[in-house]
């Protein structure tokens, strides 16, 4: 079983009803999904809305997460998924459900799907964290997705394949998981602020977003990322010879 | 056109809930499918309760038909496919949905999918009449799909080879070209080798190729390698505020 990739994490970035938590607990649960984590859910946690909707699936809900950011929903994935519906002018990888069900197959990390809030969805801080966008193939015309439909449409196309025994292909660096990117991330930023990179305040959001992109793009392991951490503590504190 | 078969009517046989209409015709309208047809619905048609889970897809129930047999709601479908989540007894040919969804792509006549009530699901007199089963592979642990999601799996997979217009995918940056990369990985170079990272000397050769891995495999851009050039800068010239 070790030669399998975890079963990926489905996390709802600030849901508000409820009832969908509970109606994605349910399509989650149809495929054999169960682990559920909530970032800053509208209505706080438990929601007494969920239980009914869930019909039956309370094993998801009992042990369903709570976080107060995405970074630290997804700290131990290191393959994140941001779906979404729309198009977005970010410029990242774009596969459709059953493009991402193979990627996360062949992972031998965890996967987070990701999913925005009912009517607004992810924002795009959040879709810059993720190292690739899932978009359902859906009616332009009426693009208007129920968030449990969108999960159900990710976990039927995951579990296509969840029981085909494929050949276990270990990478030698697998990606590493998000606490790293993001604490990789950080050491950057607590270093450019100081140095003036993020001057002129009003560009701040969208410079420090890019930054964020560069460093999540190339999808370094655990060691890579440690490699890159020594540059930049060489850089700050060179020695002298 | 005339070349496609017809779209595929979505057929509910003694539907219970508006609300579950009114979600049905929606997944249905994700997908680009609008023929949706009821039979003998136990409260009646229109159902007050349709109109506001359909979310929009308005069009779909206003040309909504009602019958008050399944087979004069099939009365002009070719290929009967009865959608079931539990094995049958009845020795019929059984699809899961990405097969039965390439049998209706390669069929001249209408098919009829069609769904049983939310709790009961087909009796044995519907899916007698069915040329096929459609079988969702469910979690057997689990197996209680809600009528819209049963609906919208088919209808995503339908929609797979129809020629709805997907949405086109954006291709990511192109990699920057070689002299760029190179240049990248000088200038982080000359930055540390005064700062002392290549020290001990006989460590020399491995570090440096295992920094030119590390700076090569992002496949940055041109754009971003020079935002990455711009980050190094600001690293070795701190501004003063």
């Amino acid at each position: 079983m070790n030669d399998h990739p975890p079963q990926p994490a489905i996390i709802l970035v600030r849901p508000q009803l409820g009832e969908n938590i509970g109606t994605v607990a349910r399509a989650m649960l149809n495929f054999g999904l169960t682990d559920l984590r909530l970032v800053n859910p509208r209505d706080g946690w438990p929601n007494p809305d969920a239980g009914p909707a869930a019909a039956g699936a309370d094993l998801v809900l009992a042990q369903t997460q709570v976080f107060a950011t995405l970074a630290e929903a997804a700290h131990d994935c290191g393959q994140l998924l941001a779906t979404t519906v729309r198009r977005r002018d970010i410029v990242k990888p774009v596969l459709d459900p059953a493009e991402a069900a193979s990627q996360v197959r062949a992972s031998t990390v965890r996967t987070a799907y990701i999913f925005g809030a009912e009517r607004s969805g992810l924002d795009t801080d959040d879709v810059a964290m993720a190292h690739a966008i899932v978009t359902v193939p859906i009616n332009p015309e009426f693009p208007s997705l129920n968030l449990a439909q969108a999960v159900i449409l990710m976990a039927y196309e995951w579990s296509k394949g969840s029981t085909l025994a494929s050949p276990a292909i270990k990478p030698i660096d697998a990606p590493a998981p998000q606490q790293d990117v993001d604490a990789l991330v950080q050491a950057f930023d607590a270093a450019l602020e100081p140095a003036g990179y993020f001057h002129p305040p009003h560009r701040n959001a969208v410079t420090r977003r890019s930054l964020r992109m560069l460093l999540t793009k190339p999808g370094w392991s655990a060691k890579e990322i440690s490699m890159m951490r020594g540059v930049l503590t060489a850089l700050l504190n060179p020695r002298q010879r």
